[in-house]
């Protein structure tokens, strides 16, 4: 039993009411213990299209996972229509209803018709209880196969993957390991990225693949270790992970998911410094993605959001000679605020950005998407120009995210 | 052509590293469009598997929509799996390669060979120009049937759906009309609004719907009328709007898809008036969400992220007595912020904000989620306060946008 599919039931999914989160919480659980996930599948709530899709999956793996339609409303059908897929009968289980019982009369809510409803369950099928809810999962067989049905709801759908589900395949899936690692990559590009790699990825041993994931400037290099040796698919993961330190030392700023400003957090609060931002176009961007962070007012001390040339002037002391001389968006004027945001708020790094984010602003010589960014601290300044994308959303988010990778390397390089 | 299947492509959505968020926008506007969705399928990066979701979906309906799997690198197969389903060789595109290259130089970076095989398509697709990426969508037909692929990532999707694919279904939906209409409150919540609304959906007439789409303390009230009579259609679902207009009228701040800080952008703008932000535990959220709106300059002068008590006292001008005797978190600092910063940015309005987001900070009488919020003006200050939630995240979102929402009704009552 190695190979599994998902079918999630819902017409709330196919209308994009709800977003299916259920699929990637079982995959990654699944992924985990080795099952590789063969296929995700989204239907209605219709007698049809759920036979189709199970018969379906059935034909291709062993194991088949579906959430949904259990609920006790007239438009939730995945019980009767799994009754009748496995020719048996709906039949009341006495321990169920009374646990449903139990759980409506402590919620001082009055049982009714279609709460006793759910307590109604396939004969044939294996009970999966449900803490966490009114209604139970159920494991039918078939020919060797094992489908399992759970709510939809995500807090039900987990209480019943971890009680019974997940221990289950533990024990099932023996020996065969998988193992992944995240490298977080900040300040290049997939094609980029690819070309630096080619050799590296040609060289992978066969236990070992690579995946390029790009969202938002960040580029997650996700190398997969799959075998039955867990300590050969480990060891040898990690020679490879050593390896892609030595090729692209100056892009990877961390293992594991972690964002831009947790790592830059970590750095400055492991070593007891403080950081303030001065932003004219990102518009208190890096600040807010700063304050995400839990406990950052302990490094984090404030910022000041320059968008008018007054505030850069009046409150970061800006020398309105220098932007009437370079321009608000300039080498000098960048300077200038990184310095004055430091004196202003007394910390150890102080990250300025000034930039144009467009629509509109843009000139031939600075074009939309010119963007200065400076870091300033005790050994002085560096300034760094950008020149992003046409879009304002985009070159906000990378001006933001740029600044904490140039604050990051300030900070390891100090 | 009434029905569609979406088929989304990537090892990492089966093994849960990547929410498919695609799919459900991609539902949203089908739906809304008349189009039932019949299947959502997620299949991984291998050729046999993109060929057989596709076969099974061109067998139940007429048009696919496919994402992911176009990026530049090897792991992405889908173009060379579709040149070859479709039969048709892959191409240099001159156009598309001018466009991958003009990107590419704009950002300071080279051409590379995986670069200009973004620009290889398959020579019988139309192309859908992607101005937000480099890897363009591709539109086939087959047998009267479209199959429409584009990148996975949601902003190049998004583009190209908005650019392209929706208008193409809005042309082919034909006579049947959708109208929908969308109300936007803010300032309660789903069951109270519900309750307010109990006798308005009994007297809905039949052709038209109402859903509740609540996301981020924004609860979006979605009419959809539909009908053969397009007038007919509107002049009923108008009605309905000004019904609503009369039961709720305090929490409607928008309608179509606004933001509560657009909405404050255009009434600043219309009115030719300023505003500043002072945030401490919002950490520059309100500054940042205002500062996405295109042209925000005209209205927005700067904020003041006073996360650490020193930039209270030091910049805003807050009295250090007032933090010791009151804290930080009261109503007493929230006006002096508000009332500090007005001054600073010589502003017409400014709206200021403290509080515990959490998770640590709380007390008895001033548990995580405590918030005070004030908007100063020519007329004084109002001062509210609020308390939102246990979680971090939530009490930032809920607390920059009440601020929103009390500087707009600030605004309208002036």
């Amino acid at each position: 039993m190695n190979s599994a599919e998902i079918i999630t039931i819902g017409d709330e999914l196919l209308i994009g009411q709800t977003v299916d989160t259920n699929s990637a919480w079982m995959g990654m659980q699944l992924s985990m213990r080795g099952i590789r996930v063969n296929r995700i599948t989204s239907v209605s709530d219709r007698r049809e299209e759920i036979i189709a899709a199970l018969d379906e999956s059935l034909a291709r793996v062993p194991l088949v996972l579906m959430t949904g339609g259990l609920g006790p409303t007239s438009d939730d059908i995945t019980k009767q229509t799994l009754a009748e897929y496995f020719g048996t009968l709906l039949v009341m289980n006495q321990e169920v209803l009374e646990e449903v019982t139990a759980r409506i009369t402590r919620r001082n809510f009055e049982m009714n018709e279609n709460n006793r409803r759910q307590a109604l369950v396939p004969e044939s099928c294996r009970i999966l209880r449900n803490h966490a809810g009114t209604a139970p999962g159920m494991l039918f067989e078939k020919d060797g196969k094992i489908i399992i049905s759970m709510p939809g709801v995500p807090s039900e759908m987990k209480h019943i993957m971890q009680e019974h589900v997940l221990p289950m395949i533990s024990a099932m899936a023996g020996s065969h390991t998988i193992i992944h690692r995240n490298i977080m990559t900040f300040g290049t590009f997939e094609a980029k990225l690819a070309e630096r790699l080619e050799s590296f990825e040609k060289e992978l041993p066969a236990m070992i693949k690579l995946a390029y994931l790009p969202a938002h400037g960040i580029i997650k290099l996700r190398l997969t270790g799959t075998g039955d040796d867990p300590e050969l698919v480990q060891r040898t993961e990690e020679e490879q992970v050593r390896k892609l330190y030595s090729i692209i030392p100056e892009v990877i700023y961390a293992e594991d998911e972690v964002t831009l400003e947790e790592t830059v957090g970590k750095l400055l609060f492991d070593n007891n410094l403080t950081v303030s931002t001065a932003e004219s176009c990102t518009g208190g961007r890096i600040a807010s993605m700063i304050t995400t962070v839990p406990g950052s007012s302990a490094w984090f001390r404030g910022s000041v959001v320059a968008y008018d040339n007054s505030i850069k002037t009046g409150v970061l002391g800006v020398d309105p000679a220098i932007i009437s001389r370079y321009g608000a968006v300039s080498e000098e004027t960048v300077r200038a605020m990184a310095a004055g945001m430091r004196k202003l708020a007394a910390t150890d790094y102080a990250v300025a950005v000034t930039g144009i984010a467009g629509p509109s602003g843009g000139t031939p010589e600075k074009p939309v998407g010119t963007v200065w960014i400076a870091v300033a601290s005790a050994r002085g300044i560096v300034a760094e120009k950008h020149r992003f994308a046409d879009d304002r959303q985009v070159n906000i988010s990378r001006s933001a995210s740029t600044a904490l990778n140039l604050l990051r390397k300030q900070i390891i390089s100090r």
